[in-house]
């Protein structure tokens, strides 16, 4: 298996793991019919479109590939129609959101390579691959992204986009270069759901704090 | 008139319509001068720049042609002078919504096509080109975007960029398959207006609902 | 110095002056440090990758180039480690807001000449590499963009594009042409600010004036 069928198969599993996580959000706040299949769609694809943009990919695959829109349609019906089962698995959308930032993480920082971008660009392409669907979803619903304000999130992407990268430029196959790096960025994610690890706060003693919202 | 005239005519109708609503929808705002400008020009051109982005067109028709920014420039205008008789109207907003709608699924959808893309981005891009600039105009303003909260409205463009697409497929000359998919999408809207038709929300008596915002 | 050596030197201080404004701003929010580089980089960077993407120039500098990334980040650490003489300096977000604001309406405007795009096009994207920072900041901290609602903020960079194209067009050598253009928007800023200048807001009397959100 390539590296280009190795990024299209993570892509689609990715792009199932965010749709679900996407569904479950826009379900919860009781957006319509179309508002849930656009939302599903944004979280899902959202990152990768970005990314395309960036890195000269147009048409991006997301818009493209019909794949990408049907996996995200299939998320959004199972969501709707068993709506009840998905809900009770304990905290779905934070196990497959988690799921989904790191083979997202992997296989954006491995498209920008494959484009002959430069290791910089493919480790911040990875990153908006992986979280440019959820920001999407934040400011399309009116609140601060979840990233800037708390969680190792987007730094969980880093760390696997930074070792997809990494082991590739040292010349690790590609194979166990994507196993590696996705289980890095999951782990961490999920390590720091459980043991509750966040980044440092700096708290603005100095200056009057006068809310500007 | 061949397919390229059409949609730049029918793309300066959509742009004109698309600006009186919003920059109505701005002075409602009190934002100042240089705000309604802006929110005229991007709620006019915002979805077209997105889909020529997103299509490879660059640098966007909607920034790079004069008669875009000309257009804005003249419905801010008209709607700062003569603002008692358009807001008189009853219900101007959503009337030239309706026809921008329409207009801009179509001429959105007719230009994929026109840079040989494949029916089903032509088809989503028509869609883009429709609702792109009232969720730029949602997003600046701090709100959800209504099209996913209620009522037919991007549903409506999907109908009218599908109906563009799919008679043109089936071989239909380029004038009348226009007018019948933009007569389409504005009847759809119009009518969903009227009688209240929505579509379904799907209550999830299943979760605690509690508001995340 | 050429215009491309020009432009580059000016993008960097440019990045810096908004990359500091950026970094107090998201300091006050109480974002964490992820959320602090992330913003203090989007302020920095955003209005010159929306540019890039605008004219064709991808990847964007602001992605591609280490240079920009690194400022960023230096940005950041200067803030985060000295605060409190950052923030002791007299309203230091709106002093350094407004230089970054000129450097970036005259590099950008130059860098969509040298792409040899037309002179509207130069302004507009002038415009939109000095603004698009701090729109997309705003828009992340969910707020609406203090460039429609008040200041001569946008107008300002307006005028710096547009004296920049101008006098670029009369012919003026590119040197003089930067700095007269640079410190006439910068004027215009910093004047606005003491003087308390505002352009018209239009008061919608005849309207129920529902606020909306």
């Amino acid at each position: 298996m390539n590296v280009h069928t190795a990024y299209t198969v993570l892509d689609l599993v990715g792009t199932f793991a965010f749709a679900i996580s996407g569904a479950v959000a826009a379900r919860q706040k009781r957006l319509d019919l179309f508002g849930i299949v656009c939302v599903t769609f944004l979280v899902a694809c959202g990152g990768g479109i970005i990314r395309d943009i960036c890195i000269g990919a147009v048409p991006p695959a997301g818009l493209s590939n019909w794949r990408y829109l049907a996996v995200s349609l299939a998320a959004a019906a199972i969501t709707i129609v068993a709506y009840a089962p998905v809900r009770r698995l304990r905290q779905p959308v934070l196990f497959f959101d988690a799921i989904g930032l790191g083979l997202f993480a992997v296989s954006g920082a491995d498209k920008a390579l494959a484009y002959n971008h430069s290791a910089e660009l493919a480790i911040l392409m990875g990153m908006v691959s992986a979280v440019g669907g959820g920001v999407l979803r934040d400011v399309l619903l009116s609140r601060v992204p979840a990233i800037l304000e708390r969680e190792i999130y987007a730094s969980a992407a880093l760390l696997g986009a930074a070792l997809e990268v990494g082991l590739t430029e040292a010349g690790w196959s590609s194979i166990w270069t994507a196993w590696v790096a996705t289980i890095g960025c999951v782990l961490l994610r999920l390590s720091s759901l459980y043991f509750g690890w966040r980044l440092p706060v700096f708290h603005a003693r100095e200056s009057g704090n006068r809310s500007e919202q």
